[in-house]
């Protein structure tokens, strides 16, 4: 089968990351033939850094209708994310979207209808999935060794960002350029990991978020949020960019026991009598299940971008089953509008949230923001090593 | 010094342990001359495991009026516990009353200002606050080392109980016997420590609470509170009686970096230059301060009923500082009884809430119970290993 010829728009910080990998083959069965960006030094980096015979696209409609690549990555800032998505099943081309799927789901809802209409295959990076670490979560979870759950507690507050992060771009961490901070950058991976590995998304949420504590910026960057899943088992979900070393603590528990995932390594404290049947037959009093702690081997690896690449390409060419759908997308972003509009609104909230009345709150959000930025530095960062 | 004359009125689970620590002598300066209680298989095992001479008082005002106790030590089910130690004041008798303070902070304040004005010593069986692990933490926070706080999540399950727990006495897990669950009764200790350790009180709280969940019982068993503090700072305090094996993990968070209490091991994550000051000056958009991982070393110790005992006499003979203030007992209280309020009314609570507001709820929830307990065993149970 030929080279499935690629495009990447958007090369920012993470469409650098892209273009390089593609551009050093280190995708097989891809070559990079085409890029598109309107910031001109960054197509003066893409002419410095690629070996040639890549093609620059200032505008959108030629990208997608001249370049003749039959897929294209798409790294642009979020709130493009759908319309250039549906641009590209349009014009019959595969697409992977950077994370978010979007900002809302009104218009991420519209892009999986468009993916689904075009039979163009269509992932999303959701690069944690392809980490050994997750893969090994799920696994057990599907296995069903810890019976129904109770509780699911993630601490993840190593996600720690200086201000000098959110100066790097006059769009970043606002309600019009980014539409959200913390959870929808840094922990919208651990959103989908959450349900991901579990299989379960919350059915309620009740949020306290809070707006530019740690930072010059207008959006999240300190997260609390409460869940409910339909079986009644409950959870929090911590994040935040203002503090460290941070803690990277999930916390699952179930009838069978416990899964802890922390410091990279599963920990599994696995009862010896399901919990539910010990409460009824046990007649001392004080007294709980004995258990057996249980330390699960795995590897665990960060970055993956490439991981997720590559399927994609393989899932092009041979149809090899995704790991990250792009319809999956709109999963994380469901909690996180839902923990958002619970926020705002200091209210319970049940999802799915109604997708038209988070994408008013958040236009209301945008028309009444006052916020400017003191300090903008205009960079491009690398983000080898981050997740 | 002459020895001071002890009673102990309630031979429970807690009061029969007090009675065997004070008749084996295991309290210098202090003898055991009278119990007072209404159950006669509880008065006959004080007969058959006392040493003898020990008045037995079936009346309580006879037992303050006519025994000739200097002090005593209340261990009755808790609503009683502050009208019981204000006929104890008024009789110019010490206390030492078992936790709760109360089941509502507004007969737990009376009680303050009776204990105020007898001028007598005032304790309160917070035990943990004599377990060197708290007492190191408490030492840690007071030096400063952590800076500002900005995060206190506390993750207490590992207070698992079966359903024969809750079958022990008619009036467990009851709100008209009892007046709340696992957090008036296990978790009680930690809010207590929560607020000690720290030398913060919570000024917000926003909670969902859930009522019988894991046992036939009409009162909490599963806990979820968000909590704010003056600062700004935030937290969670998790707990549940149907979580197993269950988790104990303390985590305050400061602009120095992160103490992390688990496995009764204390580990500090101190930072080489405080956060605030690194997200202000660093310049590279990913980053993070540097820290070192400090072990504290201490060894923990559960238990020490017979250590706050030993604390409260001494205050008594010669004016040794109290531990654990019988005033301080109102100050978890609070936080439980915010607990309450917010996820009965669903709504985010400021701290203290209105004393008679709390009661007036409380009482509704008495007056409008209708739950049966279906299986009571009459049993005195064995708290030896139990916090």
């Amino acid at each position: 089968m030929s080279l499935i010829k690629i495009g990447v728009i958007g090369v920012g910080n993470m469409g650098s990351a892209h273009v390089e990998l593609l551009d050093k083959g280190q995708i097989e069965g891809a070559t990079l033939t085409a890029i598109c960006s309107s910031n001109e030094s960054r197509i003066e980096w893409v002419k410095k850094h690629t070996q040639g015979n890549v093609q620059i696209f200032r505008d959108v409609t030629s990208f997608f209708t001249q370049s003749g690549i039959d897929a294209v990555l798409i790294a642009t800032p979020h709130y493009s994310h759908p319309d250039l998505a549906k641009e590209a099943f349009a014009n019959g081309i595969h697409v992977l979207i950077e994370k978010p799927a979007g900002v809302y789901t009104k218009n991420v809802l519209e892009m999986n209808e468009a993916a689904k209409a075009s039979n163009k295959v269509f992932a999303i990076m959701y690069n944690q999935r392809a980490n050994p670490l997750y893969q090994k979560l799920r696994d057990l979870m599907q296995s069903g060794v810890l019976g129904e759950i109770k509780r699911i507690n993630w601490i993840v507050t190593d996600t720690y960002r200086p201000q000098s992060y959110y100066d790097s771009s006059k769009w970043k961490a606002t309600w019009k350029g980014e539409g959200g901070g913390v959870l929808l950058n840094q922990a919208l991976h651990h959103l989908d990991i959450l349900q991901w590995t579990t299989g379960h998304m919350p059915t309620r949420v009740l949020a306290a978020s809070h707006f530019g504590k740690y930072h010059e910026i207008e959006v999240e960057d300190d997260v609390t949020a409460y869940v409910e899943y339909e079986n009644g088992a409950t959870g929090v979900f911590i994040t935040s960019t203002g503090e460290a070393p941070g803690t990277n603590r999930f916390e699952i528990v179930g009838n069978c026991g416990k899964i802890v995932v922390e410091n990279e390594e599963i920990t599994f404290y696995q009862l010896t009598q399901p919990e539910r049947e010990f409460n009824k037959s046990y007649k001392g009093g004080f007294g709980k299940p004995e258990w057996k702690e249980i330390h699960i081997p795995v590897k665990s690896e960060n970055g993956n971008h490439a991981v997720i690449i590559q399927n994609w390409i393989d899932s092009i060419r041979n149809g090899t089953p995704l790991l990250s759908p792009g319809e999956d997308g709109v999963k994380a972003l469901e909690i996180a509008n839902a923990i958002y509009l619970s926020s705002w609104l200091n209210e319970e909230m049940e999802l799915p949230v109604d997708p038209d009345r988070y994408f008013e709150k958040l236009q209301e959000k945008i028309d009444t923001s006052t916020f400017v930025k003191k300090h903008v530095s205009n960079t491009t960062l690398n983000v080898k090593g981050t997740h």
